[in-house]
């Protein structure tokens, strides 16, 4: 089994072509200035991992990994359009550049092109990835909208924002690299503990993700700090402020995010250094990292060709950017 | 084979159920909002007749026709947002009564929604079907961004303008009646003669409501006359009419669609009825329509098996609203 950074250059291989037909430029050139944005990749590595894990990588995990490669790119097209997002990775979002009536066309094509890659597959893989790809595509869409609505509301229990992030985020992680297991031939059981392994490892990420947000190195983060407390974003860090800090603590955070003053950031970092949800917040992420290690440990294959997977997680939960 | 009421009622009884899950209502009531408006049903009965002219109903055309349903009011649902139109069958649209976040959402998960229905058919027949459907679902987003497009140019040739209405209205409902003859087991020659068949009827009842659009009766067409005039869309009666005007009706008429009078939709159908755009759009129908009309001739099955689709193709051509 190969490592994170040999598979991700094999994908990039694999990816880096045309994807969508010459014509309709006012259409496609859009969805390719998306694609050519780059990323992380994490996810079409995932299902390469997925398959590795279990047996010799199949062109077919290649094919499903560009079609989530594209499904992730169709839900960042259309979070832009709805969090009226400017750029990403630095350069316009392609609402910004192409108008929103394009980039929502654009993303829809994008999705419909992630099924007809998927339809590509081997015709009796068809029908059991599709269903678990359209279940978890579905759950992507649940978590978005249960993230704007938590935006409009005062208070959020901690269960419902893991459950939100659950599905808005990790979900993802965990189909893709179910995916790869089907491909690779996995039992049903060890397809289940490899999917809980990404979903718990995915929640993990998400919650560092909010961590950082507040507290990370600004120059190492790549996004304004502080980003979530100016627009409210019902992150851990909030709910675990609203229910760890004294009364007086806690209306002044209400107050905050109600009056939205010019030191608003600081002094809501404040609150939250004061309540100690640095310390909540690594307790958090290392319960969902261990219960996504428990699930890796539990699959039926030798240690070692585990441990490219082992050293994924690590990569993303340590990072400090 | 049944007539299109009776096949109508079938697909009511079966469409008439819960598409979507009772959790997070703040999604799926706006899908099941957008559903209950209604409509005519034309491409999901096309699914059923589809079959139907090639062997007994199958419950496998009531999965197809749903699936096609969905994906028709996943388009409906993003088109409004697109257009921002305020009401749709007289009630409100999707975005004007739950935001336009929500609705883009509602539309992405109605796509899935139609894939995830059309990965329940026999194993055998999801690739084939899927195939179909994605590259049809990509036409038409190809034709909507190309009549997006048109909107801002001052000239479209004829050419342009039959290509743009092919992809954003014909080929679905030649594509929901070549699923159902997959479902019903026809050859692919018979196969490609129905499309083609749908295809060509689609274009004609687009032409035809283009004209309506304009010269319709007020009473009988439910929606405002003259619409098109007042947006300028570019439909095959402006390009026909900038085409056969003289020099000076020519100029009156650019002039209107740069300054938009009070008296616009009037003087334009004056120039419109001048240059005899009737006539010349019932030549273009009836091309349209003969064209149809041979495909389904073609078709190696028995003449009255094919009686209820000419008597559709009658309907839909012939309605006066």
């Amino acid at each position: 089994m190969r490592s994170f950074a040999e598979l991700l250059s094999v994908f990039e291989k694999h990816f880096n072509r045309r994807h969508f037909p010459e014509h309709t430029p006012t259409l496609y050139d859009p969805a390719r200035y998306m694609l050519q944005l780059g990323g992380k990749r994490v996810r079409p590595v995932a299902v390469l991992m997925g398959n590795e894990l279990f047996g010799a990588l199949s062109d077919e995990a290649l094919v499903a990994a560009t079609a989530v490669e594209l499904f992730h790119n169709f839900t960042l097209i259309h979070d832009d359009i709805m969090d009226k997002a400017p750029l990403r990775r630095g350069m316009e979002t392609v609402h910004t550049r192409y108008g929103e009536s394009t980039a929502l066309l654009a993303g829809d094509v994008m999705l419909v092109q992630s099924y007809n890659c998927l339809n590509t597959l081997s015709p009796e893989r068809v029908p059991p990835v599709i269903a678990l790809f359209s279940r978890t595509a579905a759950e992507v869409c649940e978590g978005q909208q249960l993230d704007m609505d938590f935006e409009k509301r005062e208070s959020v229990t901690l269960e419902e924002y893991e459950h939100m992030i659950a599905l808005k985020t990790a979900v993802l992680l965990g189909a893709s690299l179910q995916i790869g297991a089907i491909i690779g031939g996995a039992s049903e059981h060890n397809q289940q503990l490899l999917y809980g392994f990404g979903k718990n490892l995915g929640i993990a990420f998400q919650v560092q993700d909010d961590y950082l947000d507040a507290f990370g190195d600004p120059e190492n983060f790549g996004k304004q700090v502080g980003g979530d407390i100016l627009v409210n974003k019902k992150t851990f860090l909030t709910i675990q402020a609203l229910e760890q800090a004294g009364p007086s603590a806690r209306k002044e955070l209400l107050q905050l995010m109600k009056t939205n003053p010019e030191d608003k950031v600081e002094k809501v970092l404040q609150i939250y250094r004061d309540c100690g949800i640095d310390a909540h917040t690594r307790l958090l992420k290392d319960k969902y990292f261990r219960q996504a290690l428990a699930q890796l440990d539990a699959i039926a294959v030798l240690s070692k060709r585990k441990a490219p997977l082992a050293e994924l997680a690590e990569f993303l939960i340590n990072r400090g950017h």
